[in-house]
């Protein structure tokens, strides 16, 4: 199966808003940013010891690739002379700098330059190729210009040269994944296969070779998922954006080749992950020692890390795993992190990121362990999202992320079109035309409008969180398979009117995660909600229990483009004794002010949290 | 009012097989340890640099002289001609090295002459003297023997001249309050004003002296209770057992000088520590981070330091409240911290110690912080008793405490006794009888026979924790003050048979202790009970709901002497999804065994909970 690209789908709704502050705000923003920071100014490699420039980091080529392709992205949607004048400048620079060989690299040619052709596997080299070479490809098909490009694979040639043909490499595959997913990218648009081959030689090679062993002491090998060939892995281990980009390349290589067991190690992983790793916001990555995944279960609130990148990441392996083998479990755990753990990565107006996405903030609680139980700096998460960070890779990650995410919603091979998601969105593909009216994420209607595909069917997920579908107004009789409905197209052009019941749910977390004991998190469709103080009065979310038999009643925002939740809820009221009966417990019953997720710490720092006290009845 | 000495008093039952453990195996044993560890051996004082002796620390004397303490305790109920040989060499010891002026102290005589006579606040050299000055009148009390306590005495008078008269020592008050307890005890031991006189410069010269400010730059004036006057002080502060020593120094010199002020001022304390700062083990100080007090309702359970010294403060602080101005609160404070805090220092058989202790140990919880969350050590309590520690106040304490446990009975004037705790015993005292018979603290019911009180009243305490009292089988109609029935004595030797119900309780906390929310806790009587997964099959305490309104068996236990309950509870069940509806929570009916805190650590490394989560019904 095929997706279609996102460049024909137009985008409308609060998918068509997010858009546009994408466009409006975010990369012109991390664009400034990336300006001030002096990442742009790098490309012309002028840095020496002693210059007054910013000495460039390793991964800076990274950051500047990521917003080179989400401008890419957002040009293709929507011209843009100006943003494509500046990609231009950036391309002549790595024309001007590009070594005779091929190779391109801020880093290693003007601070580094003794390491440089790849001699230390964790310094980022591959991963910073791979970025580049989708921002070319990127650039190319939503311009045409083909100079980036043909730079780019000049650098693959040598990459291919040195990896593949000479092994003169000190390492074998790359410590941080993404090159892979750039080669099938490459592989689909030129059909040479040899990009192909150098995909499956990284991917392959892989938990095979002696030299990749030369790491860090403070890593171990399954840190580089490289502790066994990949075929082998059990459980979703080591950096989590490393990981999902290799799952995500694996699966890319899979489908390319047909490969049953390297899909089947791709559905190992991503079943662990969502049974047993994943945030209910689509966070993955609990560890903040070492940005990765922890183990079963281990999934505290406070600490949490869940980088943004890590719940696109999650997104990207899904969505690639959803066009394989429709299962609505990928299309599932792909707009839980659409809706909540990576749209949380940018702040409404789109200014400004979150690296790092706890679903719990308790001001207090900080302050005591900080005062009386610790004279470390401990880890903690940030309370409010910040315009750039030192390590940036999420801002223009979401910004690419935003700009592309029509490509998530179909695919399609001969006899059906699969919908894997709800947008308000006007699609024209070879064609087809496709429309859908709905106020998703708000409202479970969804009119589905289809022409150019009589004779095949629709394949229709229904969300997991979903328990009752009526198609035109009946209860739906079609028949499901893997939590897809497939409906018939039999006319040229035919209307289908969805009705996917939203209703506010309370949702209990599996008892092995002790960090969600006795607690509840309310969500309603794909939306997570969460409570902060700043919005309640200043009421401790840890001081109040939601009721579950109660009502919540929904507020439309204009602000979130989404529904705050106004819920029963009971707080603890304030008393002398420190001990007492329990028959003695005293609460009072209020409505609890919840915004999504994704627009928390919108309003000033506060305390936060997803997870809430279970309140039932009378308390 | 005065105390009936514990020399008079013979305890069985519960405190008669503590009392023999105490003297059969914790007296030898710390004995032992501090003879390996060098501490008596440091009292030849011949330790120098470069020898082959361990260094003696600045707080050693303090252990032998609580030892010693310990030890005469044990000699007046039960005399032992070796122990008393092994004191005597102490003693002759002491006498030996004792300087021309009356000086004595091993480390600043041999290890930091230059810092001698009172160089350093912090450095514990009046602690050190308070705790020998308390040690010889201990042994002058047992034994009849004076050496010890005039050599003392003549060590005190230095103190007099040096900081009463002259003012020539470096600091005014002591960094480590304890000497102004012992110079009560020498006042009232000797009738001279003088000592009483050096208590009270002692007591009111804190936090008015210049030359106390010049503290180490971690700490601050409060941690050392200096920030203001004494009679200012709004809420227990600083290092928790200096704070409890020094109140209870206040609370003995309001008493022979009838200060009211500085009497409320204890008061202020002691409702400030109960109401807010005290783990309902009767634990206090719950700050590692200097041994001290927090502030209000910060009290972790799996950080709690509640040192086992700092629980005995509390109770010799209440115990003396208690005499001053009968109210239950403070013997219900002494008896939770006597029954709980203090008695889960000492193992069973008395032989290894607890310094620190936590209400809650959580293995897993530990691991997945250290090894995901932070690169530091971070502080975490031991989980099992060790014979002694480098700094090993806590064992002699524990000793000198249980020792002279039946201290803490009676109060009388000359219309009142006052009868603050129930212990099988037998006591004569000055032509008085008194004797209780009961099974307490495991049952409610206590016999009281008296004679030689004929025309007085007994003032018997009704614990806080009781809701239900019957003398004579009749509901209590004696009038009630302050916690005290008062029943008139009319004959010559009279029989009271008073019933205390005694019912498992489940207790909450106050919702602003936002660690125990959700939970409870099961007491009997004074005891609290806890949940170890050693005793459980293994079971996770936190994967274990108490039904509070279900049962609580009770069978007794030769090896706690006291009750374990089977309390009935909810087991959390295995499952697969990590999400899934409230509604669908699944819980299986255990029954758990519970034991008394004081007894947790005895049967090898194991996750424990006092406070559990909140089941009832169903779930």
């Amino acid at each position: 199966m095929k997706s279609i690209p996102f460049g024909n789908i137009r985008p409308g709704g609060f998918w068509g808003d997010r858009l546009e502050i994408n466009r409006r705000s975010t990369i012109p923003s991390v664009y400034d940013r990336f300006t001030d920071t002096g990442r742009f100014e790098a490309f012309r490699c002028n840095w020496k010891e002693g210059s007054e420039l910013p000495k460039p980091h390793f991964f800076w080529d990274s950051d500047i690739a990521k917003w080179i392709e989400a401008a890419a992205y957002s040009i293709e949607l929507h011209p843009d002379p100006e943003l494509e004048k500046i990609i231009d400048g950036v391309v002549d620079l790595i024309e001007k700098n590009q070594q005779e060989d091929g190779y391109f690299n801020v880093y290693f040619t003007v601070v580094d330059p003794e390491h440089s052709r790849f001699k230390v596997r964790d310094w980022h080299e591959l991963y910073c190729a791979g970025h580049l070479l989708e921002a070319a490809i990127a650039y190319y098909n939503a311009t045409g210009k083909d100079k980036f490009l043909t730079l780019m694979r000049r650098y693959v040639d040598l990459i291919e040269k040195i990896f593949v043909k000479e092994h003169s490499a000190s390492f074998d595959t790359p410590g941080h994944e993404e090159i892979e997913l750039a080669l099938i990218k490459l592989y689909d648009l030129t059909g040479e296969k040899k990009y192909l081959d150098m995909c499956s030689y990284f991917i392959e090679t892989r938990g095979t070779s002696e030299k990749d062993k030369n790491i860090p002491s403070w890593a171990k090998p399954e840190y580089y998922q490289s502790d066994v060939p990949v075929r082998e892995f059990t459980a979703a281990e080591g950096h989590a954006v490393r990981a999902l980009y290799l799952y995500s390349g694996m699966a890319d290589l899979a489908d390319r080749t047909g490969d049953k067991s390297l899909l089947d190690a791709c559905e190992r992983m991503f079943d662990d992950i969502v049974k047993k790793q994943m945030y209910i916001t689509g966070g993955v990555g609990a560890a903040s020692s070492g940005e990765r995944f922890t183990e079963s279960y281990v999934l505290p609130n406070d600490l949490a890390y869940a980088e943004t990148c890590a719940s696109i990441a999650l997104a990207l392996f899904a969505r690639r795993m959803s066009s394989i083998n429709p299962d609505s479990k990928y299309a599932d755990a792909a707009e839980t992190a659409m809706y909540n753990g990576a749209l949380a990565g940018v702040s409404l107006d789109g200014s400004s990121f979150f690296y790092i996405n706890p679903l719990e903030i308790n001001l207090r609680k900080r302050e005591i362990f900080e005062k009386y139980y610790t004279f470390d700096k401990t880890y903690k998460p940030i309370t409010q999202r910040v315009a750039v960070f030192d390590c940036s890779c999420c801002p223009p990650n979401v910004a690419r992320f935003v700009a592309s995410i029509g490509e998530f919603l179909y695919s399609y091979d001969d006899e059906t079109l699969y919908i894997h998601h709800y947008m308000q969105s006007d699609t024209e593909f070879e064609g087809i035309k496709i429309t859908q009216q709905t106020e998703y994420p708000n409202e479970g209607e969804v009119r589905i409008t289809v022409s150019g595909l009589k004779g095949k069917k629709l394949a229709v997920r229904i969300p997991g969180w979903c328990g009752y579908v009526s198609l035109a107004g009946e209860k739906l009789s079609a028949p499901v398979k893997k939590g897809y409905a497939f409906v018939d197209v039999t006319e040229d052009e035919g209307t289908f009117d969805f009705w996917f019941e939203m209703k506010p749910r309370f949702v209990s977390c599996n008892p092995a995660v002790s960090f969600n004991h006795d607690k509840v998190c309310l969500c309603r469709g794909p939306l997570v909600y969460c409570a902060e103080s700043v919005l309640n009065d200043g009421r401790q979310p840890d001081n109040i229990l939601l009721d579950v038999s109660g009502r919540v009643g929904l507020e439309f925002s204009e602000e979130t483009g989404a529904y705050t939740a106004l819920a029963d809820a009971f707080e603890e009221l304030p008393r002398e004794e420190l001990y007492f009966d329990v028959k003695d417990i005293k609460r009072e019953k209020i409505r609890l002010r919840m915004l999504p997720y994704f627009a928390y710490a919108n309003h000033g720092e506060s305390d936060m949290a997803v997870w809430m006290r279970k309140g039932e009845g009378n308390a």
